[in-house]
């Protein structure tokens, strides 16, 4: 009994990590939503949440990477467990930079938040931002529930996102050429489309390492995870 | 001797670490320099080491970042090997999205080959591509050598890149309501010029991140240290 106890301690961490990571990515999503609903309509304590939310993620980003590092000195995880605490070290990288670009899109929706944009523009940006804020969702979720099958859909979904980037992108271009007034604001827009599939590669490399933490494999087939859906 | 042995081998981990940094860090202003140089004058050379020094830089990185991890877990360092270590984690994480923001300058420099672009638009890149490549190479040194001047200098120079940055945007702006046919060659410098302001800033991480690892202070006085040029 004595000899086991030093490894419940270790489940116990590495239960306490996850749990911490959930926390943290949590937030990150809510900071992510609230940026994209004051860009669909601009109101400053929806900003105000984000910049909030940010310094939380910030002090936590921290404390887990200090905790992770501190596991690996304790205990000298290998295999499984290594990999696991090697992806939190990664993932928590991935969730302050996504937490980072929606204080940029809040920013942009503040500059925004009075000018009339085209129709057309619009919509292609809250599709493009309703597909990244569910791939952020489900990133999290592939790894905290090690689900291959959600890790691999990333891939077909960041597909969509950079057709969409595609398509915004032009429709912007032919606004520009259109309305030389505007030539501000759209090019804000055009930030902004960069900063949501900037989001989308992001949730795409938190599945890729997902993939590894479960398989060991670097490369991932992610076609064959994603067949038969 | 005998209990001073592992004292010693410890020490020559860490020294072989900090070349294996050196050596990943120089590779980065390699491609960064090519990239750049391609953007003067498009040369299908430049690009293509730009893409085969990326290889070896996330090969590197994969290394690295596991070595780190196992002298964690062999040594349990302390104190300042610690920070050296975890500094080590972050900067590989760094050079890596240089690397990668190089390679987005090469693809935008191959765009733009055969295309006239605005003399005073192209002054402004110039310039701020000259001080992103300097600040890459003061915050690397810094890191290395442990200089805290050079690291706090690096918030000087990133005024300059944002004061670039806004007159490269504005001038982009009169441009492309100037000369609606250009519009597309006109945004791909838009991205640019955001992509060096981004190298900028992972120069500034470094440079935080050096100075947090001397001083043990998270929010530097900048100030203070470039107090006195």
């Amino acid at each position: 009994m004595v000899k086991r106890y030093p490894r419940i301690l270790f489940r116990k961490k590495l239960k306490d990590l996850k749990k911490d990571m959930e926390k943290m990515g949590k937030l990150t999503l809510k900071a992510q939503k609230d940026a994209i609903d004051s860009f669909d309509s601009y109101d400053e304590k929806l900003e105000k949440n984000v910049i909030e939310y940010g310094k939380r993620i910030d002090r936590m980003a921290v404390d887990l990477e200090r905790t992770c590092l501190s596991i690996i000195a304790a205990e000298q995880p290998v295999a499984g467990d290594l990999r696991f605490i090697e992806a939190c070290i990664k993932i928590i990288s991935h969730l302050k930079r996504i937490k980072g670009l929606s204080v940029n899109i809040a920013e942009i929706s503040r500059n925004l938040k009075d000018v009339k944009l085209p129709e057309k523009t619009l919509e292609y940006i809250k599709h493009m931002a309703d597909i990244v804020l569910m791939m952020s969702s489900k990133s999290l979720y592939s790894f905290l529930d090690q689900n291959l099958k959600a890790a691999g859909e990333l891939w077909v979904d960041d597909d969509k996102v950079d057709e969409l980037f595609d398509r915004a992108l032009s429709n912007i271009i032919d606004n520009i050429v259109e309305d030389r007034e505007k030539v501000y604001y759209l090019i804000n827009l055009l930030f902004l489309i960069r900063f949501l599939e900037r989001i989308a590669d992001r949730d795409v490399s938190i599945g890729r390492r997902t993939i590894f933490m479960v398989t060991c494999e670097r490369e991932p087939l992610y076609e064959d995870l994603t067949k038969g859906e």
